[in-house]
């Protein structure tokens, strides 16, 4: 049986690999449009942070592993543009401009996301950038060494805008970040969100939502952002405004799409054909508060997403239960946490939503070090479940997400959730955990 | 209605002041046995380790407070010594040696535990302490700012002695570890008690298990612990090898006992006698897990029995589903955690278990700091479910180990576990959380 995989990061090696470990004399072949596979895309800010170590470092396992000790048919430089679901082909150009066609009996589509460019002017220029692929980064990395970068625009304030000015900030780059949309992670409750807004001032970020971006243009050896507040010039421009699944080949081909233009799969990983699988940052999923479809591309679906899918085409039968939309990120010293559903969302899904924001020491009543925590939680008043929380502070709030995370999973209630027996010593939190102290009073908003 | 609380730590301290909001007009009496009340005891070891600092410091809660602020007769140096359920009082000796009778209508027993001491000669001697109360952590504290101490023996490798060995290498002393059993952490996976051993060791904790003690000697103006390998001189001695329950009034009135002599409670907390409630340390709890009554003191727990105790004698019916065993502590730099069930413990439950021993990264690959996390995780092979975990690691151990245990609340499969969708950022750990990793691992043995 031939199984072609298109796209070779996360979800894609996944599968390739999960398949040749289930069934050493498959086919696996691997198409993948860039030169580079399997590499830790996450990592790029903290790498492009260390200009000494080599931006390679963040691949996990290189091609000719896959290729001699896998026994994988794995080629790079290979952009898919045609899947025929009819005559079971794909078929599309190389790096080299070459034709080329596979025939498969299963195909997996892993092709991931890709950033969204604006459509206006000067974002071709060099120094505008965006941070997606290892050849972004490896790009981005170039740039800094070889130029005398002194001030950065970054458009967007997601978490990819936020990991990478704490990076910039360290490179010693002054950096603005200017969006049109008025708020700092709109998703993030206001007094949380300005909890973020302070570090990143503390940190001399110029901070600038609700600012439109007309156009990028040349100044001399710079850059000039042209913005609705002001011009502002600099040496480098990272565009990271938030990725768009990429389903174009997928769409040709008469698959269903979901959320957001998203491939439309199963909880098997099955599109709309019979024959072809989709997972990674392309793939819908089911979320398990709501029950119903969402797009959340994020990585450690894309590995479980691409194991599943390889389990199903080798003749399994696994179904994936969902996300719970849990996501965390790093700026500057700050934790970033949630899961599960924001208030706005759980109302939106039918649920008669209460929540409450707390804040909590990070360590235990007079523990030395301890800073502030704050957690978010919200309930259903008309079942009681838990829906979702969030989670801002110095310490501990990356870890500590995934209990109430795991109670999505199960549709515990937040009274059960407060009878949790979560662990305790004064170096790690209070004697309540934060979570407990915010399910005690988001109990009393329920009644 | 007269409620009359023994005991004015976490339990009972929690009881009375719940009370009071609940019912403002309940005549609430707290009858505690030492001069100090509602203190962070676990925070000892980290106070003691800085002698610039008052031990006083740990009282979260001033005796005024609860007496002037909250309305309660709180009466310190009242040690109850009988209880008497058929005229519903309660009578003892004040530390001035006056006589004293109290009655109520409801009663909560929240006398906590003491400190195990062996019965051998010498553990009276000045310079042998135990901590468990503040007087004791304040007895320590002077002792070690009066006296010339160069060389501490722990006996007992539990929680506290491991806690309290980094506060006296942190503060010059050379320590050696000695007791009877021969593992130290006989409940820890072998694995993983070596990790803790090698942490030690690298600490330069003399560390000697497998060592009976046969008394402790005057040795000029030292102490000598002679043991079953050779004699220690030494400047002090913690006796730190556990801690029993105090029921001895509670048993002398007639209330039934539990596990390891604790007081049996149902899960409002009610003791045998329909008057009296029992929380804290000196009360048993269900174990969700297994369902059975257990006994594992633990703060967290005595704060919720305090309250729920006080729920319900106030005409509530609030019923605890239990405890799972989640515990955790540091040694030095290293998180020690645990929840549910050992491998011994689920089948001595009558599970029929399956285990794995995993180690993962802290950090993504190739991010920089990362140090080595292990995870054990055990899963009835009969069920599926989830049973238990523990973990060890520099870092991220503290507050991981609240996923799993959630997951024991909600008795998750191990297969529904691994499914879960746990954070991932690079700073914080791999793609796939380590308690992921091994629950992969698990389901394959569990087949």
């Amino acid at each position: 049986m031939k199984f072609v995989i298109i796209g070779g990061d996360a979800a894609g090696m996944s599968a390739a690999s999960r398949a040749k470990r289930n069934q050493p004399g498959l086919e696996v072949t691997v198409l993948e449009k860039t030169m580079d596979v399997s590499y830790s895309a996450c990592g790029m800010p903290y790498n492009i942070a260390e200009p000494a170590r080599d931006i390679d470092d963040l691949v996990v396992r290189h091609a000719s592993v896959f290729r001699e000790k896998q026994g994988i048919h794995l080629l790079t430089g290979h952009c898919v543009e045609r899947i025929d679901p009819k005559t079971k082909t794909v078929s599309g150009t190389t790096a080299e401009n070459k034709e080329f066609t596979f025939s498969y009996d299963r195909l997996l589509i892993a092709t991931g996301a890709s950033p969204i460019v604006p459509a206006l002017s000067g974002f071709d220029l060099p120094g505008v950038m965006v941070l997606k692929t290892l050849a972004d980064g490896r790009k981005i990395k170039q740039f800094i060494a070889s130029h005398p970068v002194r001030k950065a625009v970054i458009i967007g304030m997601g978490y990819i805008a936020l990991e990478m000015v704490e990076t910039l900030r360290g490179l010693g780059l002054d950096v603005d970040m200017v969006k049109p949309r008025p708020r700092l992670l709109p998703w993030l409750e206001e007094a949380m969100a300005e909890v973020v807004q302070e570090t990143l001032e503390k940190n001399g970020v110029g901070l600038y939502p609700g600012v439109d971006i007309a156009r990028i243009e040349r100044a001399g050896d710079r850059l000039k952002v042209v913005c609705s507040d002001r011009d502002r010039v600099c040496d480098m421009v990272l565009a990271a405004i938030g990725i768009r699944p990429n389903s174009a080949a997928a769409e040709s081909a008469g698959l269903d799409l979901g959320v957001e233009r998203s491939i439309a799969v199963d909880r098997g990983l099955k599109t709309s054909d019979e024959a072809i699988y989709s997972a990674g940052d392309c793939a819908d999923a089911y979320h398990v508060v709501t029950g119903e479809k969402t797009w959340i591309p994020l990585a450690l679906r894309a590995n479980r997403a691409g194991w599943a899918a390889a389990d199903n085409v080798c003749g399994g039968q696994v179904a994936l239960s969902g996300v719970a939309g849990t996501a965390v990120f790093r700026t500057f010293d700050l934790e970033v946490a949630r899961t599960g559903l924001t208030v706005k969302e759980a109302a939106a899904a039918g649920f008669d939503p209460a929540h409450v924001v707390i804040h909590a020491r990070s360590r235990a009543h007079a523990h030395p070090g301890a800073s502030t925590i704050w957690v978010q939680m919200v309930g259903d008043k008309k079942s009681g479940r838990l829906l979702g929380a969030q989670m801002v502070g110095r310490e501990g709030a990356a870890h500590r997400i995934n209990a109430p995370a795991v109670a999505l999973h199960c549709r515990m209630t937040v009274a059960d959730y407060s009878q949790s027996d979560l662990s305790y010593a004064p170096p790690f939190g209070p004697t309540w955990d934060p979570t407990l102290t915010a399910a005690n009073q988001l109990l009393k908003k329920m009644m």
